[in-house]
């Protein structure tokens, strides 16, 4: 029987979650794809958030017991009736009927936080960037989109970072990729299209084989592709690095690797087909091409369509 | 392990739900009891009823799989976030965090109108009174509680005499127990205190055996307690018949039936112990005592404790 396969896109405010989830929805045709905010989850409204003195960040202000059942019933390729947090207007809203798609993607603050919830998920993305980059995209989205001034911004950051300690940085540890956009050091102004991506791949999931980049020599520290071990959160992984300068030559290359395992990735990759792959806003609304970002939507497919071919 | 109890009252609008259900809640302790309405799986508010031109009673206008979803959950004792549809505005509010009590009774239009959702009830009544009787009730509601004139209680009536004959009295087939308040023909303009009860009852569940009241000599044709065979919707049934106009007596010697069965029911009967039993308001507020409203609440409250015993 068929179900939908579920991936995860958790990290703090502001960390780049609806952005990363968008481009790959646009991958994996947004008709295949069905989109999930954790924040619908919210217990309490924007109001009563403030007369209690709770943040959207912790546990208690959320249903974790009902958003890990809808996730149940969602792999099992259920309908569910999922409330609806409006952020335009901090109250909640009448309840959607979704029936999931082919793809599942769901995004939020705390999706890892519960064993039953974790366990709903193909493939677990946590999104990491340097938290003066999220401070960054943070005053750049509350104030563009959301109505608030850079101090408020700053204000809220600050209020909220004894939970993101205690609650948001620790689902690290259970996602198969961690995603970490960064600037150069010359360029630590640039919050978009020039930035350096840190995938760190957990041998939870299985990987394409990237060793071929430092058999080729390609991967070296000089290179602006390199794959690496390391530990994270105290546990062995890959690291794979890619520049903004990375050439198109060398980003082709790792295409190659993923593609060899997974013909039906060709057609994603290729440029002509998907002008969309990498693709993101600049500062002042132009368009983009990332390299970083496009490996990065392609990783994440690889193995969304690799686990459409083991379970169904 | 141990899963709630739940009790099914399902019947068409103004056919005493929420009073028959009240008074359930009453004798079982309304803290061990959930009360649910499935109006709040109503799919579109009033305003969106109107333009498509759909009542309430019609399956299209329910997430009738959400509700069979919730019920399957609650069931087996998991919470769920019930969306809230509020009758005073015809809008819905935020959705409700439920965790099922002891005892889930689920009062509604369409109730039993799925296989699944029919699977999830301990036991199901449904509430059939004499349609110029509901026709009363509803007026009175109506025009008292929800701000209508008795001429639109009356267009709406009509309005939903199709979706009535087709999607909720066919509902009485998968009941347990019909439930029929019915005035004496002297008595046609008396709409509570008074009225007689004519409970049928299916052998789809084990009913305590009333066959002494025939035996007995009291249960002929011209006692106030009648019991005989019938046929309903084309099946065998028996048939209780319990008259306002019954004498304690009579009434007792019922009560003792039920409680032979189950020794602590006889707290329940006990009217020192709970005075609220077969108490209902009456047409100027004031609070009347029927006979025949508290043996149908005693002999449906018999089946939920029998229900604890069989699978708790």
């Amino acid at each position: 029987m068929s179900r939908p396969i579920i991936l995860g896109i958790v990290g703090d405010s502001a960390a780049g979650k609806t952005t990363l989830t968008r481009g790959i929805a646009q991958v994996l045709g947004p008709e295949n794809v069905t989109l999930i905010c954790t924040d619908d989850y919210h217990r309490y409204d924007r109001t009563q958030r403030a007369e209690i003195g709770i943040t959207a960040l912790h546990p208690d202000c959320n249903y974790l017991d009902i958003m890990q059942q809808h996730l149940s019933l969602l792999r099992t390729g259920q309908p569910i009736l999922k409330p609806v947090y409006s952020h335009k207007t901090g109250t909640f809203e009448p309840p959607q009927y979704i029936k999931p798609n082919k793809f599942v993607i769901i995004e939020g603050l705390l999706g890892y936080s519960t064993r039953a919830a974790r366990d709903a998920y193909d493939v677990k993305v946590y999104l990491a960037p340097p938290e003066p980059v999220r401070a960054a995209w943070k005053i750049k989205r509350d104030t563009q989109k959301r109505g608030y001034t850079p101090e408020q911004v700053l204000a809220e950051l600050e209020k909220r970072e004894p939970d993101s300690e205690q609650y948001i940085r620790p689902q690290r540890q259970w996602s198969d990729i961690v995603v970490s956009f960064y600037p150069t050091k010359e360029e630590e102004n640039e919050t978009n299209g020039h930035l350096n991506v840190r995938l760190v791949l957990r041998p939870s999931i299985p990987h394409p084989d990237f060793t071929q980049i430092t058999d080729s020599g390609n991967g070296d520290s000089q290179s602006a592709v390199r794959l690496g071990l390391d530990r994270d959160m105290g546990k062995p992984v890959d690291v794979l690095e890619v520049d903004g300068h990375a050439t198109l030559e060398q980003v082709t290359n790792i295409e190659h690797i993923m593609c060899s395992d997974m013909p039906y990735l060709k057609n994603i990759c290729d440029r002509e087909i998907n002008p969309e792959l990498g693709k993101i806003a600049g500062t002042t609304g132009e368009t983009l091409q990332s390299y970083p970002l496009a490996l990065t939507q392609l990783i994440i497919t690889y193995h969304m369509l690799k686990a459409t071919q083991i379970y169904q």
